[in-house]
């Protein structure tokens, strides 16, 4: 397979693009230094990376980001960091993606434990990892050409544990195994409109 | 109490607020006829409401849009439909309304079951109610001065029936008294943080 990996130089991303670079053909987008550049935030800029890109079967996005502050001092525009990075981020990327990838492909997102279990100071990056959730979900169901889509929610990662685990009070770290599983069972197994929770 | 209830003139929220009504002092908003308009796309808007609507006890939005349209087809700005009426325009009477409400009142919010239970040509409100529901979920936990917020999930209602029926193949009309009986839970009970799905 081809497989297009938007966020490969975080944490995870490289994880998953090491794991599913042993048995398929990687294309990486990252904020430097990879294969293609893409802003999320664009649909512009999606559309030029697709043109660019050239067909391939499956995209796994590891990106975005979120507004990290207490909920007393939010105003709308901290929301919208989320919405316009992590939440229609990656959406455009599957709206925009549909007409560029082979029939049968898969798109895998990446949500987070925060949908289902808050922390203080990530309203905003619980709401987005939610609508990425109810998203695959309901694009599962609509997509054509046997195309599928899953999202991924992780919980914090070992390898992220000493930087997070201040803001995540009584949460477990997670192993890198663990999550590179999912990514793989979404793109390399036949399920769709799941949401694998890694945590 | 001291109830706004925002969206007033919708087949719901005309339920709401007859129901509360007869225990509690009302001050509805809505498009045309009620007490106070709102623009709930826009924070100024919001800023104003609140300032002229005066201390209040509970605001109950049954309030907001979102999109319908075939999935292949859709573009991001179809997406925002949603994002900046129902999904922002709920956050925004929050984000806002900490500040007005008095301490030990309460916020109710309006999912719908297409957050777990999607339709073709909903994927944008399948997103825009899943938002609403982690943002309850989330802000119940940082919420100050003993504040509450639920969110209730309704499936179509028997009133709505004949328009919606054919948009949802499979599903069952609830009944109004339950959808009902949900905001009342949430109001005049001391829950926080719940999604009262009815369906």
């Amino acid at each position: 397979m081809k497989i297009i990996i938007v966020g490969a130089s975080g944490t995870i991303g490289k994880a998953v693009a090491a794991a599913l670079g042993k048995r398929h053909e990687i294309l990486t987008t990252a904020r430097n230094g990879a294969d293609l550049q893409v802003d999320i935030t664009a649909e512009t800029s999606i559309e030029k990376f697709y043109a660019s890109a050239g067909p391939f079967d499956a995209l796994v996005s590891v990106a975005g980001e979120g507004h990290w502050g207490p909920f007393a001092a939010m105003k709308e525009a901290d929301f919208y960091k989320g919405i316009r990075s992590k939440m229609m981020g990656q959406i455009n990327l599957v709206l925009a993606g549909q007409h560029y990838i082979n029939p049968g492909g898969s798109f895998t997102l990446t949500s987070g434990i925060l949908s289902k279990d808050p922390v203080p100071g990530a309203s905003n990056l619980s709401v987005v990892n939610a609508a990425v959730e109810a998203f695959a979900i309901a694009a599962a169901i609509e997509l054509e050409k046997g195309l599928r889509i899953n999202a991924v929610s992780p919980g914090v990662v070992e390898e992220s544990w000493e930087k997070f685990r201040n803001g995540f009070p009584g949460h477990l770290p997670v192993s890198m195994q663990k999550v590179v599983s999912a990514y793989t069972k979404s793109v390399e197994g036949k399920q769709t409109g799941k949401v694998y929770e890694v945590f």
